[in-house]
C-alpha cells in the first residue's frame, strides 16, 4: 500500500494550479474533466505521487456541496495497491465500510472509498493502476 | 518535491492507529511525543510516505483547536525536498507566506509550514530530513 494521490477541493482549478505550479516549482500541469464524478483536475506530479485540485463542473457534484459546507481545502488521501479486489475482500472482513463497490476511476484505475466514519473521519480512496505487462 | 506524509487530527491516537492498522494491513506502528508542538504521534510507514495520527497533548496545542471547530480529519500534508533554505528562499520569492521560519521537526528534520491562505486553504508543512552521508 503506498500514497497515490492527495486530493483538494478548490473554486476555480486553473488559478487554484497556478498558485501551486508558483508554489512548488512545478513546470507541467495535466487538466481532465471526470464527467461521472462532476470534477475537473488539475493534476501536478511529484517524484513519489501526485496532487490533485479539483472543481465541481456542475452543482450536484459532491465537490460542489464539499466547499459550500467546508470552503476549499484537504478533500480526501488516495492509497494505492496492487490488487484492489483481495484488499476490498480482506478491509470488509475487517469490518471497513465502502462508499461504492470498486468500479472504473481515471486513466484506467479501478477505485472506490472507505467511509469516514471507518477511519477517523478521513475519506480514502483505494486505487489499483493498470498493469502494464 | 516529493510527498513526505499526510497528517490527520484524531481523538485517541492508540484507538485511531489499532484502526488503521486493521483497515491497511500494516505491522508496526511507531509512536512518538513531540513536546514543542503539543501531540502525541502515530506513524504509520507504507511504502513511499508515512501516514501520521495526531493527538493532542494540551489544551493549548493548535490541534486541540482543529478537532474542537472541524472534528477528527485531514489535518495538514508534508512534502520534502533536499535542500528546505533555498525552497524557502525561492517561495518567499513568489509571494508564498509562511507559518514561522525554517526550524527543528521530529527525529532530526528541519520544517516550516505554508500559511493556507497561499495554497487553497491547504496547511502545508515543508520539511527537509537529515542527510546520510
Amino acid at each position: 500500500m503506498k500514497i497515490d494521490h492527495i486530493a483538494i477541493a478548490v473554486n476555480d482549478v486553473e488559478q487554484a494550479a497556478k498558485q501551486y505550479q508558483g508554489a512548488l516549482g512545478v513546470e507541467k500541469i495535466v487538466y481532465e474533466t471526470v464527467e461521472a464524478e462532476g470534477v475537473k483536475l488539475a493534476i501536478i506530479k511529484l517524484e513519489n505521487g501526485r496532487i490533485e485540485l479539483m472543481q465541481p463542473t456542475r452543482d450536484d457534484s459532491p465537490i460542489k456541496k464539499f466547499l459550500e459546507k467546508k470552503g476549499e481545502g484537504l478533500h480526501h488521501m488516495a492509497l494505492a495497491t496492487d490488487d484492489i479486489e483481495s484488499e476490498y475482500q480482506r478491509m470488509e472482513g475487517c469490518g471497513i465500510q465502502f462508499l461504492g463497490k470498486i468500479r472504473p476511476g481515471s486513466e484506467g484505475t479501478k477505485i472506490t472509498f472507505i467511509h469516514p466514519k471507518s477511519l477517523s473521519g478521513v475519506l480514502t480512496e483505494i486505487c489499483s493502476h493498470p498493469k502494464h505487462d
